[in-house]
């Protein structure tokens, strides 16, 4: 039963992956959209072999100072796939294919703020060093089962913060030191309504695959995520209806679409520790955050965030994650070692999620500042750190 | 297994909503798709949690006259969400979860009728009073135990009563009382094939959710709906060839599509009690049915059917609902209390799905035009009355 | 268990008929489009009813030299849908309808070549006479257990010969006798990467269906399947970057897609036999195969094959098929009777896998020819033979 369940959530990750691609290809100018959908499916090609051939040994396989695995099983070397990964109950081999998506989806998340800024072999260079730096010790930190993070409670059940912060603040990051400069904004583009909506309805369905699926199992958890990942979709969308309407007196498809997505992203860390209701009010107040990001802060901090990646991946990330300190329960998930503050847990959970928050979001910031440090030696035309100061 | 089988039912039966959103898109003039989208893909905010306040416990819960539930569980407030749902065996969560999908779908069926003729905000209030006052007493008739036309033997195996006899009404009331006239017609508009053959494969994959999941678990009938949803659309679809070839001498991507649509609609009330054989017939009727209602009788009767919703999910859910009386058997399913006429049952069957599709018929015009009658008041420019006799 | 995955399986096939049609319609120009898409869809209705009506039992019940089965079990007549098909485990119901999909989709890959170069009634009755003479006795050999290929140990896991080296010599011969020209070619056209992109999304997650489906259960080789199906198409996406970096000197988003379709048909007759590392390599050396023959081969030989049809499933099924006879091992599926070259069993696969290959070439060369000399007769401004020698 649970293979079945997990063979579906790895076709549903997969899905994630074009799904992004589409989804921004239908906000830059028709001149952008083969790079966008070129740097996206690359992923598969790039980190799903690196995955295989480093990721999974050095995400999942040993442990050096609860941040990083061990580099012991390089081309899967050594491993069983058919035995069974950890307390897991899955087969090896099911479980790297899940995480592989991860592997792969993150990078296509951010890749995004690239488009045609930069070369292609740049993008080859930067996500091998990212992988290999920023993604493979943070997954180990937070689902490793000896990863720090993992071990002090910090809680995130799908991967708001290794996924979406991760991917947010990497995005701003590029976005700030290209040198090239993006020719458009959301402002000016017009979009493609049908390619937006057909982006979001991959992303959507696929993220029952990323939010279920991080059960591991079908059980009451993963089917307590499938519920809370529609419900915070749906309040987040009703939300952006609100806000758009209120705000800019004109409600909008990419409206709508780009306010599920963020209720998405919102629900991430939490989907299997919050209440039905929990994720209605997660939904709602990721909106809000996001929208308030989007249509007013951005401009205000002069972030060029194209395509509203940190907007939405970043703010709904760093929500969404700080909300599990709010509205984790144990009655939902006996694994929650302490309630949120809403169901009388006090204070503590909050502490550990924003602990857990910041390290993320500092983490990613120094590594990825320190590779596009390195790669701009070799790539001075495309990326230079000094963009970041200005 | 069920709970498998019922989670990929769900997340099919979501894929309709955009599904139906592409489809209408593809045979409208460029300016109305970002309506189109709007509208539809607007009803998972709306439908979606309007379900989960009210439309559960009115549907699903407790009983008044066999037409209503209660207003007992607002919020699903005192509903144990992992316990199970009367005698489905699967846990209250899935079931309102599978339900809320065809909460979803079936306005948005009907909103290709409206497209851009009105106001958002028309269109808001209407699908809220639409779904209290026509869609949940409808769905408690039908597929609550306690409902007066599952207790007096009615069949509707998946919906062609309460979805699509439903939805064709009202798009049939909603084109005709709305007072901004169309500004085209399906003869004008050439129609964008990519995105009515992409409607139409999110439509069809959806169905097997749609169809198959409608037994709630993985049984004998589920796969026996698997079967028959196929051969109905297969069947329908080569009708529709032949009949394009005859009447018009030309066949086309947007004909067969459309005529696959019909046969889907056509098998959805009987998937799970007619044989193979059965929906190979089902769905030859029910093509001629929707392609002379679509050719000749709605020029005949001066309907505008926009978007031939009426014609596809009207004619079509008529057809297949008064199929059943004629194709059910009890060699399929045990649960028919008698067999229809071709199997030997007399006209008892036909008599009552005869009896469910006129009450269908006439309770959701009648209500869907008091709807309009009171909106009426507060959305003057948008919808009057009057024109229904002119 | 086996049963959800069975009908997953039956879905994702079901969406590689619209997915190769989304495909070549990126590549075609615009006036094509609609034929590409009719003639794909169109295999439901045809290709569909003609296996119900026909075709199981012909390719299905019974023996006769090894070639073919019986005509006993017309319109399924005297077929128990629920009861088990032979050692599958599976009812009827569902073996039929996973082998259905099997028998739309190849009519589809190769149609590709005749776009709107013949008229629909000449593609209905080539399709019809193909099914019977040329699909239907493949099927028999290959996969019925008594099929003499079957019988001789040839190996093709989900359809290498049946499938990709079929649809590639019969669109092969298809674009050279039909005498209308393609009016345009591969270099010509600049193609629509968001459809191509979206035909290959299709693809892809409907190639899980297809290989892991191919082992009839959800055991260790179904796992392993989706795992070499999954390395294979990244492998071959990756070279194909490679290949046009040296080669062309610029990547492209149709290069991947095409390239991570190359690695699919490479993998399919091994996915259940191979190792992660086996699938590995055959992505590449698929990759390598189809680059050169769309590149340099084809032109050399002036073969005018359009959309890449050969280039793709006949190229990719030949490496993919003989790639069994080097790869398999006991290790993985311990149906085999010998090991691969490279796995110590020395050259007797590899002479199987020869013979196999060869026979499917011939065979369907063979049949094609003597269909197309027969309608010629009846379609002499559609199709020719004598265009072959030129």
């Amino acid at each position: 039963m649970n293979l079945n369940f997990m063979i579906v959530a790895i076709i549903l990750v997969w899905i994630m992956v074009p799904g992004i691609a589409v989804f921004y290809s239908g906000f830059v100018p028709q001149k952008d959209v083969n790079r966008i959908l070129f740097n996206s499916f690359l992923m598969f090609g790039l980190a799903g072999l690196l995955w295989i051939v480093v990721g999974f040994s050095v995400s999942f396989e040993g442990n050096f100072l609860g941040i990083i695995g061990n580099f012991k099983h390089l081309f899967l070397n050594g491993i069983d796939l058919s035995s069974t990964y950890g307390t897991t109950g899955l087969p090896n081999s099911i479980y790297l294919l899940f995480q592989m998506m991860f592997a792969i989806l993150t990078p296509a998340l951010f890749l995004g703020a690239v488009a045609s800024r930069a070369r292609i072999k740049f993008i080859i260079l930067f996500v091998v060093c990212w992988s290999l730096l920023i993604y493979y010790p943070l997954a180990h930190t937070v689902w490793s089962a000896s990863g720090f993070l993992a071990k002090l409670g910090v809680l995130d059940f799908a991967g708001g913060t290794v996924i979406h912060i991760d991917a947010g603040i990497t995005a701003m990051i590029l976005a700030i030191t290209l040198r090239k400069p993006y020719e458009y904004n959301n402002e000016q583009a017009k979009g493609n309504s049908m390619w937006i909506l057909m982006g979001t309805v991959l992303l959507w369905i696929g993220w029952y695959g990323f939010n279920a699926g991080s059960a591991l199992r079908l059980n009451t958890q993963a089917i307590n995520a499938f519920f809370t990942t529609t419900v915070a979709a749906c309040s987040a969308l009703m939300t952006w209806v609100v806000l758009e309407d209120i705000f800019k007196s004109k409600v909008s498809i990419s409206g709508i679409c780009t306010g599920s997505i963020c209720g998405l992203v919102g629900i991430t860390p939490g989907a299997g520790y919050v209440t039905v209701f929990g994720s209605f009010i997660i939904g709602i107040i990721t909106a809000i955050g996001s929208f308030y990001f989007m249509n007013y802060l951005k401009y205000k901090l002069h972030l060029n965030d194209y395509l509203d990646i940190f907007g939405c991946h970043g703010v709904g990330g760093i929500i969404g994650s700080l909300s599990v300190g709010l509205f984790a329960t144990k009655s939902v998930n006996s694994t929650v070692i302490t309630n949120g503050l809403f169901y009388g847990g006090g204070l503590k959970l909050l502490g550990l999620q924003f602990t857990g928050t910041i390290f993320t979001i500092v983490f990613v910031s120094v590594l990825s500042i320190i590779i596009i440090t390195i790669l701009s030696k070799l790539f001075k035309n495309d990326v230079g750190v000094k963009r970041i100061i200005k």
